[in-house]
C-alpha cells in the first residue's frame, strides 16, 4: 500500500490531472465512485475477477487526456508506485488486479473517437472506447471494425491483451488489424508505435514497435490510443447451425472448408455439454450433439457458393442439414446465444463462478485434445462444457466451480495446467487469446523455454526498469 | 577490419563450425567461393548493393546448421567482431553491406524445408529456401506461399526485412504470415520467437517476440528457421491490364475496388514512363498512359463476379477494356514482365545503375502524391519509373541514375528525400517494404519522433549490448 502522504499528493493532483475520484481501500471513502463496485459487478462471474478483488489498487484515477495520463504516471514513477490500466475489466487473465497496490487507470473517460478515414479504411480510438460503440459510430459509413470477443470490451483493451474471437478466422486478431498506438511508457514518456499519426497500411520502418505492446497486458505502457484497420461492411452475412454426430467429424468439417478455401466469417464449435446449456439459458433447441455455428460474408452470389461447398463438406462427415438464420434478428440470437455460453455454463450451477481455459492448437490436433479434455473432464467429475473458434485451432473450457469448495478448486487447478501442457504437447500454446496474466506465467516459461523468457524479461526490464507497469502480470520475477 | 589472428581463428574453427571457405579482402585469396562475386552480380543493377561493396566483410562463414551458427556466432561474441547475416544478397537497403567489415555469415548451406504440415497450412524453411524453391517444393500439396516481392528472395531473409510485394493487399505481408522464427542472439544463444516447434494459428502467450524479429534487419539477431502459414491454391486465377487516362483515375479504381470488398490479389499500378520501358524491355504493346495490372483468386464463379465488379468500376473511371490473360503462361509472362520492371527501367540508361525509393500512404493520398512525384522528377530532369502496390499505398520510383556523374546523384539524392518527406506529411511512411537499411536512418528518426527512436534503439541494446548484429543499419549510433 501507499503511503499516505503520497495518496495525498494523488488527491491533490486533482485539479491539474484529471483526478475525479480517488480513493483507498482501507479507508473506504464515501466518493469511491467506481473501480471497486465495477470489479464486483463483474467479478460475480469470474474466479480471475474474483482473485483480483483481494487485491484492490490503492488509488483510482481518471484521467481525461494523454497528457494527464502522462502526468499521473510521472508521479508514479518518481515515488515508485505500480501503475495498472482499466479500460472495461472484462479481460480474463486478472489483468487488471493490483497485486502489488498501486494506482489503477481507469480509461473510461477518454472516449473519443478521432480521426476516421472511410476512404483509408482506418480510425483512431481512445481507450474509452469500446468495440460496439464503436461499431455505433460507424453505422452509417458502411464499415465495420469485425474483432469480437464477445465482451464490449475497450478496444484499446483488446489491444493490450491481443484479443481475438470469433471473427479472427477471417479477419486475424487484434496482431493484424492495429496500425498504430499511443503509450505512455513508465517514465511519463509518450511513444507512438509506427510514429505519430501514421496510418500507411503496411511499413517496414525499423522495429515493429505496435505489435511489441500489442498482447503486453499492460506490462510495457498504457495504451492512450490505437488506430485500427476497418472493414465494409459485407453486401450479405448468413448464419446456420449444424450439428455433428462425433468431434471428430465437426472439426474434420471445419478443416475440409477452410481447405476449400471458403472464406468463411466465423466457425465455433460447441461440444454437448456446450449446446445443452445455451439450449436452456438462451431458449433455443438444438441436438444436444457436438454443434458447429457458422457464418458467411461477401456478396449474395459468392454466399451461394460459400454456403454449398461448406454444407456439401458437413454433408460429406455426416452433419445435418444447416439451420439456417438469414434475416438480422435471428442471426444477431443466434450469436447472443453463444456469446451468452459464459452464463449459460454458470446457470449449470448456480452460485458457482467460472475460469475459461484458453488453448490454441493446430487445426490438425485438435479432435484428439478435445476428446483428451472431455474424458478427462468427466474423470475427475468437473463441469466443463467446451466452446470453440476452431477455425483457428482455439477452443475454451468454461470451468464451473464452488469457489468455497477447495479440493474442487484444486480439482480444476490441475485439470486446467493438464490441458495448457496437452496443448503445448502438440505444438500449440497455453493462450490463443485471453493473455498470460497472473494464471499462467509458469505455463507461459513452459511455452517459451528459458532464453524466450528471458529475452521478455529483458524487454520488461528495459522498457520498465522499476517493474511498475502492471506489475506481477506475464512475467515472474523478484521485485528489483 | 578484424586483427588476423582472429581470422586465423575463424579458419581454424573451419572442421567444428561448417566454414568452408574464408577469404580476406585485402589479400583477395583464391578460394573466396562466393560472398564478394555474388554481391558484385547482384550489384551491377543496384546502387545500394554498389554502395555495399566498398565494405565487403572480412571473413564470409557458411555454417550448415543453428548449431554451427550459434558456435560461430559466440567466437564473434568474444572477441567482439560484427556480424553480417546473408541470405540471397536481393535487399534493397544495403542490408548485407560490412560497414564495420567482421564475419558475414552465408546462409546458403542451409536449405531444408522441415516439418511441412498440410493439414495445419504451415511449414518451416532454413535460411538457404528461397520463395521459388519452396513454391517448387509445395507443388504437389496444393498449397502455396503467396508473398511475392519479385525477387527469387531466401524466406529467412524476406522475415529479416518484413517484405511484401505484389500479393500483399490480399495475403499480407511477412507480418501476418511468420508464426515463428528461430533467431540466434548476438551472444550465440538460441531462441524460438513462439517457443520450440510451436506452430498455432494464433497466440497471446507472452511478448509478440516473433514480430519484434521480422523486420529487424539482421540487428538483433540471425534468423535461421522460420515457420510460415501456408494458402491453398487457388481454384482459378485470372490476369488483365486496364489502361487509364490519369493518374488519379487509376487509383480512384483501386481505391473503390477494395471498398467494393472485391478480394483482389494484386492491383499493380504503372505509370506511363514505366508501361513504356515495360513494353520496350518485354516485347509488350500496352497503351503508354497509367496502367494497372491485375489479378484475381478464387473459385472460377467467384472470380466472375470479382471481375465484373473490378470492371464496372474501372470503366466508371474512364479504364479501357481489360486485355485478359487467363492460360497461366501469358499470366506469367504478364507478371515477369512487373517483375522485370527494374531491369525494364535500367534498360532506360544502358551503363546506369539503379536505386528503388519505397514510400506508403494512405489509400486517399496516393494520387496527389504520385502527381507530386511525377512532377518533382520532370522538373529535376531525373528517370524514375513509377511501379506500385497500390492496393496497399506503397509505390516506388525506379531512379536510373549515372553512378559517376556526382551531380546527378545528388539530385537523386534530395529528390529520394523529398519524396520521402512528401509521405511523411501525409501520415506514411518511407519505406512500405525494403526496410531501413543504411540510407533511411535519418528518415526513419524524423518518421519516428524522438522517444520512438529511443525505444527502439533501448530494445537494440537489449539484446545487443556490444552492437554486433549488423552494426549500422536501421539505427545510426555512436560506437559502444
Amino acid at each position: 500500500m501507499a503511503a499516505p502522504g503520497i495518496l495525498r499528493q494523488m488527491q491533490t493532483s486533482e485539479t491539474a490531472c484529471g483526478v475525479v475520484a480517488t480513493w483507498n481501500y482501507w479507508e473506504q471513502w464515501e466518493e469511491r465512485v467506481s473501480f471497486f463496485r465495477e470489479v464486483e459487478k463483474i467479478e460475480c462471474d469470474s474466479i480471475a475477477l474474483f482473485l483480483c478483488r483481494c487485491r484492490p489498487p490503492d488509488v483510482v484515477v481518471f484521467p481525461r487526456c494523454v497528457e494527464e495520463v502522462s502526468a499521473l504516471a510521472k508521479v508514479c514513477h518518481k515515488h515508485r508506485l505500480p501503475i495498472i490500466p482499466f479500460g472495461t475489466g472484462t479481460g480474463l487473465e486478472g489483468g487488471v488486479g493490483a497485486v502489488k497496490g498501486g494506482v489503477c487507470f481507469s480509461l473510461r473517460n477518454m472516449e473519443q473517437v478521432l480521426d476516421l478515414h472511410p476512404e483509408d479504411f482506418d480510425v483512431t480510438v481512445e481507450p474509452g472506447v469500446t468495440r460496439k460503440a464503436l461499431n455505433a459510430y460507424l453505422r452509417d459509413t458502411g464499415l465495420w471494425f469485425p474483432v469480437d470477443p464477445g465482451a464490449d470490451a475497450s478496444l484499446c483493451g483488446m489491444a493490450a491483451t491481443s484479443a481475438s474471437g470469433t471473427n479472427a478466422v477471417r479477419y486475424g486478431t487484434m496482431r493484424e488489424n492495429v496500425m498504430n498506438l499511443e503509450v505512455v511508457l513508465a517514465d511519463g514518456s509518450i511513444v507512438h508505435t509506427a510514429g505519430k499519426g501514421r496510418r500507411p497500411r503496411k511499413t517496414s520502418a525499423g522495429y515493429n514497435l505496435t505489435n511489441l505492446f500489442v498482447g503486453s497486458e499492460g506490462t510495457l505502457g498504457i495504451i492512450t490510443k490505437t488506430t485500427l484497420r476497418l472493414y465494409g461492411i459485407p453486401e450479405a452475412m448468413v448464419s446456420a447451425v449444424c450439428s455433428f454426430p462425433s468431434v471428430q467429424a465437426a472439426v474434420d468439417s471445419t478443416v475440409q472448408t477452410l481447405q476449400a478455401g471458403v472464406p468463411i466469417a466465423r466457425i465455433e464449435f460447441l461440444d454437448d455439454v456446450m449446446i445443452d446449456a445455451c439450449n436452456r439459458f438462451s431458449s433455443l433447441s438444438y441436438p444436444v450433439t457436438p454443434t458447429l455455428f457458422l457464418e458467411f460474408h461477401g456478396s449474395e452470389q459468392s454466399l451461394q457458393e460459400q454456403v454449398k461447398t461448406a454444407e456439401d463438406i458437413t454433408q460429406s462427415n455426416g452433419g445435418s442439414d444447416f439451420q439456417w438464420a438469414r434475416d438480422t434478428e435471428t442471426r444477431n440470437r443466434l450469436w447472443k446465444a453463444r456469446h451468452d455460453a459464459w452464463y449459460a455454463a454458470l446457470a449449470l450451477r448456480p452460485g458457482c463462478k467460472a475460469y475459461s481455459t484458453d488453448v490454441c492448437v493446430p487445426l490438425s490436433r485438435l479432435p484428439q485434445i478435445i476428446v483428451e479434455t472431455k474424458e478427462d473432464l468427466i474423470e475427475n467429475r468437473l463441469t466443463g462444457p467446451i466452446a470453440g473458434h476452431v477455425g483457428d485451432g482455439n477452443f475454451h473450457c468454461l470451468m464451473v466451480v464452488d469457489p468455497n469448495n477447495p479440493e474442487e478448486m484444486h480439482r480444476v487447478h490441475l485439470f486446467t495446467e493438464r490441458l495448457a501442457r496437452r496443448a503445448l504437447a502438440m505444438d500449440g500454446t497455453c493462450t490463443g487469446e485471453h493473455g498470460v496474466g497472473l494464471g499462467k506465467r509458469a505455463l507461459l516459461c513452459e511455452e517459451m523455454g528459458p532464453v524466450g523468457i528471458q529475452v521478455m524479461r529483458s524487454l520488461k526490464d528495459t522498457l520498465d526498469p522499476n517493474n511498475l507497469m502492471n506489475p506481477g502480470k506475464i512475467l515472474q520475477r523478484e521485485e528489483p
